[in-house]
């Protein structure tokens, strides 16, 4: 009920994307009842009442998610950036673990305009993306995993001390916060 | 001795901006005498053995710092982006428990194409100035502060919290990574 | 029923203010039952059994919160501090990455005698307002918020390093101990 | 030879109290010579350019202090809270292991318009002395000890989860702060 | 199931004392249909399947709780410490808060054999308790408290770093080994 | 100096033993040339100025180390229990990891009526001689070892989670509060 | 069904083992009732779709848990030790505490090729299985117990600090990971 | 001295390798001196009084280090390693931010019976080569980095949390213990 009236009350009052994100299955449904025209992806918990529309694309974002359980996070990037703008491109599945498949997404890495590396566990993900393109790195630990992964704080510690130079990291499962940043990034480059 | 050595070999083999970081006293005169054409900032340890030499420049990077004791850290992102290519606006000395100082930067940080926020002790500053500007936000928490600033984590910890969104987090003190970020960014920005 | 029995032996016993915080639902409920009579605030889980019935009150607290989910820790901290005598100013919603909305607050915190700052996440909001105004100041961290917040810790570990000097900080989520410092100093200034 | 400059540019552009705190001896001797008129405390570190000659004082602050370690820094409290204005009653070594040494303090405690508590270790004292006084306790905890104080750590965390309500609790080793926030209270209660 | 038959066979095959702590409700349950010899106290999850019956008692223990939440902890520990062979003389809801209620049992502290005190919270009970007593104290850290109480941990740290020397610690909520620890000590003494 | 002057003190106003435990070099100094008759063990920093002069000793303490580093501990244990009248057996490098030294000091450590078990690195000694002996035992945790081992925590966290019920843990490094625990126990055998 | 699927997948795709673990009571029922040749672990939620079928095996493993609550663990690991191709030998309920039983195991452990050591609380086990045997020492931290052994990190801590040389510590409850070291060892044996 | 006198011991009293680890420039001094015939290594502090001589040797360990300041812990490693009878393949510099210089040195890790990798600040190292080879990782943290690396912290709990099973983790800086480890694998493989 609350969300639904916030958004109405944004579609009133703004004129770019309104968007919610981290909404349970609950407010989901509410807002599926009372604004049939708003976009809903329940697998990451967004809601878009309204598109920024932007043509073309204000640029290209490559989000690359290490293991099957980031991928909700990478999700809700996914759609938060597309919503406000950017043009996106999600590679999932690219953990360090099996390097093959982190380096078959090389291309689409170098040919973004700026990369967010979602990854849990040790988080070494952004540190070998860092390596490979030459755009600002956007790095998201995520609380995937159990046990000494410590809902994310590894992740985190290990993003923010990596050798890769130029990564910047965002807080724990903060998919909207990385895909925030991404569009302040394409924002100055398309200015 | 070492360090004259990796200078000189990077100076051979590459045409870029050549420098190091994190030199200490021992260090900065053996430079001194090997190199004399480097270009030595002893208040922050940075030693530019070439400059970029970029014309126009990249863009503007304002670098704020919060306290005294964070200056160091915001001189090595100074130099360290100028080296690279970037015009740097460097604010000292606006903490938010003197508001109006920070306030009274608000134009120059608002001018800018990439904002470093650089403190330490409660790490509030990137959140107040990623509500001032619309372009990209770099926070670089310093291990200013003694007794519950625990060299540095509470700030990282309160800048991977922060209630604004799209503000990137480098390393605790680590000037040099925020700097390299902007680059990234800025480079897009003029692709 | 403990919490009815422990509200009668004190409405029985003592003469100032009676109440009970950090009620569930059915604690509520079984007040509500026995003691008609009781002031319930179900949001915040405070029941009043007895106001102290000041008058004139003993002073002014603003109690100024950061985001939406502090709001419920500011409650308990309004409804304690009004029943044990204070008139308060709930000003909610005023973090400081939306700047001009804490500003917006800065006259009703400067009339205040005492001002309790109620944040969860970086908990940045005490600096700021120990910046406005020169009465004393209680930080209460909040467990709102996700991932780096950790349940407090992060927000706590911030106040205590507050840049801004003459903070006190009460444990996290407990509003009930700032409404009960915020009396303590009104009762000295009214001696 | 910064702290003199910025001592006498205090001294000239305000009208109030000047002083620094955490001076170490060669600033102490930097002073000592070049502002003869200062008052210098080389115990705890605190210069006093000038004094805010309160007459009478604002209201008595007892500072009490649990062990020989902790009196620097309960020093720092005094020193400070002085210079501002306040009557300050130091009672030293008060530690509740020696609880009929804590409770010979009852009446001074009792008498105080603010009470600040000094310790480290297990940081029981500010529960006891909040259960003595209805004044406002302010709670210090401080670096000493070894092993399992964690330099403050442990001290902090008991204080934060003090079972007696209405305990405010500054930064490790923070003297000054602990005199800041007592000042604030007192010119409340003397408006 | 599984703790019924454990107890069959410790009563087969042994001879001493044998009960089973930290029963669950259906484990309870189980116990009390399949033993119905067996003492429950479902207050504290304790069954004792046969008491050491030693006559007379080994000695007496003190048991002093800080807190009504630190009662099922202290309860542990009486059941456990009396089904070994000690008389038990529990003192509840004796925190420092209200220091008079501390001081109202000194005599019944000083008249035991071994003293467990137990604390969530700040901890502080035992350092004032051992400043009571000559006695072997054993402290218990329980998980009593919320937000910086961290689940024992304050405690537990603030016990280890008690500035009253002579205090053994146990694991958080861990009445039974405390009672353990006071039967080893008893037994020693009746040699 | 200061040292001096409390043993002095204490010696006037006390009957009993007198000592001073983590004394440093200096101090060693000052007390050997103002107090001849003080026996001095440089090697754990403890000054007897007054041995207790218990005969009989008041029991058999047993002191196990469990390496090389944590000798000091178990020396300045030794000393201070030695002084205040126990008889001490002390058993040193009886690590797990070479678990026949271990055992070949069971007899001795069944013999004794306390036990302290002084390791760091793992701590995992008192949980094993905690099964050896039916006698108190008081674990020590040391600052020994690197890395890992994060200056006492793993041992101090690993000996409060022993598996072994009845033990009891004082603070890192604490030998003289072992000891003291110690004395506290043989008093009340001796009763 | 997601677990149904990725097993085919393999079970087509691939030669070797084919297996799952932390499967949930749902998901072992989905496997139960579409692939009704895989054989169910259901007390440690292992699925095994196809078995290595080495014959012989690889060699032998001995996995030693300490406590009861240990055993889930132990047998994540012995179910994918043997599907995986080697003989296991699981010893369960040796922990250190009782040290004849740990003894009694030691011609089990010396006959192994690799020991893997799973233990929660104090983690002490590995060092004393290290010091029995000249074969390599695989240790798993496991989440047993509660109050201080803080889900695990207490017995990692302390199995990464052991003092006996040549223990591999992985993650906490990581069975599968130790399992699967186990099996990279053995195949460099039998290469 | 006493690092002389050991190895003396050593020497008479066993057959194999006899070697002392973290020795200082001191010790260094006085083994050379006294042991005129001892390998002295002193970049890694480590001397070794008497070679195990196998021949041929026990197999290849490869040991990776990710940077420069790895490479003392690293030599540690390959020094003990050597000394106990394995052939050593030493491979610096390959972290995986250059993941070029990782990949370049895959046939020589790929050729090793059991690979060490040795990496602080975010610990990916292992994760990659565990990806590479199949042979059995020991991973070595490296209290290398400053800022968020924690002195080891970040990297050991990386590599506990890698999302590459089959690695086993020993503790920060711990080159002997990982060379031990090696050795033992090695041995059972030539068994």
């Amino acid at each position: 009920g609350q969300v639904v009236e916030a958004l109405r009350g944004l579609l009133g009052s703004t004129e770019g994307a309104v968007l919610a994100t981290r909404c349970n299955a609950d407010q989901v449904s509410a807002v599926a009842l009372a604004l049939p025209e708003a976009r809903i992806e329940p697998d990451c918990g967004v809601v878009v009442a309204r598109d920024a529309g932007r043509s073309p694309p204000l640029g290209v974002v490559a989000i690359v998610t290490a293991g099957t359980s980031d991928l909700p996070v990478g999700r809700e990037a996914t759609v938060v950036a597309a919503a406000l703008g950017a043009k996106v491109d999600l590679l999932a599945d690219r953990g360090v673990a099996g390097l093959h498949r982190t380096l078959a997404a090389a291309d689409a890495i170098t040919d973004a305009d700026v990369v967010i590396a979602v990854a849990g566990m040790e988080g070494a993900l952004p540190s070998v993306i860092g390596g490979l393109t030459a755009a600002p790195v956007i790095a998201v630990p995520t609380s995937t995993g159990y046990g000494s992964s410590f809902e994310g704080i590894t992740a985190m510690l290990a993003m923010m001390s990596s050798c890769t130079p130029g990564i910047g990291v965002v807080g724990i499962d903060n998919g909207f916060g990385a895909a925030a940043l991404a569009i302040r990034i394409l924002k100055g480059q398309t200015r």
